[in-house]
């Protein structure tokens, strides 16, 4: 089968990869289209060590598997569990110590015809969902993740730092809340976006005091995480939503005298967030840039890595 | 009156202080008794500006105030508030906008014959308390601050890094939880106290596995904050319950992938810690190292800053 391959922080489309094999309690899926996020980026860039196919955001049906699954559409969650350790045994799988990590960690990615993940990661998709929306899946949950961490009151002053793929998809989820949100970013054009919705924007200079009760940094870079920091007032809480190439230096001091939270955040629910988009609450479709074919992947990714580019989605397979 | 002053980093013991006039709705209050914090180090170290009277671990007698405080010991919580910023009327009064703090910021200490605070700041000594032990009542309820902020369940992993003074009061209070307590530092004979009293301790390199809940560092030092943060669970939490000099360079991508929560944690309850002191719960003599008169000052200081030594208390007035 066809899969991009990273080795080296070199990038190569194969063509010999064989067709993976599902081990016992897993399923294999004939991927339709896949969806490149940071992550890809950042591990090309030599960020994280990790040899194999690249991707995670995708979408695909079911070859092998469970009856009830088999030629479903499914998006799948990337943590592959041991179902046994400490983390796993609290509900945790997510941080499973055991785990593979779909095109990230020990385990084959999405940017290919096949792929395999254990049956519990699978979620149908809703029939109303296209599958070039439902991509948004993963990172949507993601979003998600920080309701998970962070209790969110009507009237708590949010702000969102970026205005990139995730930063959006955090404001549109943080809106829905019903808090006192704004969103600044670098782009005023993708911005706009969220403006059509209702959303406050701002340039990233439109913060001026420490007024705001929650902070997302959705940039992972130290200017977003500073101006996170800067924005909050004290016994404020700062969710950092992106990882970060290198160490970050920061005023441990100014957070001990102000009391600040600091909470890193991942993965996400899946059901709320397909949820969302089969109830079209999240409108994904201003955050797709383009499409190419998995056999022109080395462009696609020469694309996704242009400065203001959004969501670049390869085009796998046919329903 | 006299007085340690500090300016330009330079202590001086100087004795021509006019005694200080309380304003409206402040205190004034004989000192009897002060405490040396690792706070006075830093700020003779000029880690934070500051030129006045250094010192805010006290207990005095109110010399002019209201009636039912008058020859009364008392103790004070050390941010004095404006009353009327958003942080006043939320509730959070140790963090107003326009507080001054006692020693430390814009308002003469207690390393003198007289202070003043306001009088909502004052809390009476109950009588079966020791003035020594009293001088404790701020940085208990400073280790007391750690539980207003985290839940602590009886089956929490909790690990407490640092064995000095602030590390000896946040062990014993945290073990006043029922959680299951670790204490790691590097000096035996003061971990000695705690094992003492049934706690759990260890040598810094006791620790080698990630199965913390709770961390708090309590040393300051990036050493510290590295071992406490190495310590953690996966969605584990770090108190940082000390001040650092400069910045801290941490690894925000691994907070990210592991969810790990940080805390800065500051001043606390006054009357939790007075009610732990009365019904003696907590055994702060042991920290006593040593007692200075007034007059003693510079030698106190010299003495506090040796590697080692726990608490030097000064010697100011008599009951």
């Amino acid at each position: 089968m066809k899969g991009l391959w990273l080795e080296n922080q070199q990038l190569k489309l194969r063509t010999d990869i064989p067709v993976p094999e599902p081990k016992l309690g897993e399923a294999l899926v004939r991927v339709l289209r896949a969806g490149i996020c940071n992550t890809d980026l950042e591990l090309k860039r030599g960020y994280y060590s990790y040899a194999g196919i690249l991707g995670h955001e995708f979408v695909g049906v079911v070859e092998q598997g469970p009856e009830n699954l088999i030629n479903k559409r499914v998006v799948g969650e990337i943590n592959a569990a041991c179902g046994h350790c400490r983390f796993c045994r609290r509900g945790q799988p997510t941080h499973c110590e055991n785990r593979t990590v779909l095109g990230i960690v020990n385990r084959h990615g999405a940017f290919a015809d096949y792929l395999c993940l254990p049956i519990e990661n699978l979620h149908p998709v809703p029939d109303n969902v296209p599958t070039d929306i439902a991509t948004f899946t993963e990172p949507l949950a993601a979003a998600l993740e920080i309701q998970q961490q962070v209790v969110l009151c009507s009237d708590d002053r949010v702000l969102v730092v970026g205005d990139g793929k995730l930063g959006q998809l955090v404001a549109q989820t943080l809106a829905l809340t019903g808090c006192d949100l704004l969103v600044i970013g670098r782009h005023p054009e993708k911005l706009t976006n969220l403006a059509a919705r209702g959303i406050k924007t701002g340039l990233v200079d439109a913060v001026t005091d420490k007024a705001f009760d929650i902070s997302v940094d959705c940039t992972g870079n130290p200017e977003g995480f500073a101006i996170a920091r800067r924005a909050l007032r004290p016994r404020g809480t700062l969710v950092m939503k992106s990882t970060y190439a290198g160490n970050l230096s920061l005023d441990a001091s100014s957070l001990v005298v102000d009391e600040i939270t600091l909470i890193g955040s991942r993965c996400g629910p899946f059901p709320a967030a397909l949820e969302l988009l089969a109830a079209e609450k999240v409108d994904v479709k201003p955050l797709i840039h383009s499409h190419y074919p998995l056999t022109e992947a080395l462009a696609a990714f020469e694309e996704a890595q242009c400065r203001g580019v959004l969501k670049v989605l390869l085009e796998v397979g046919e329903v």
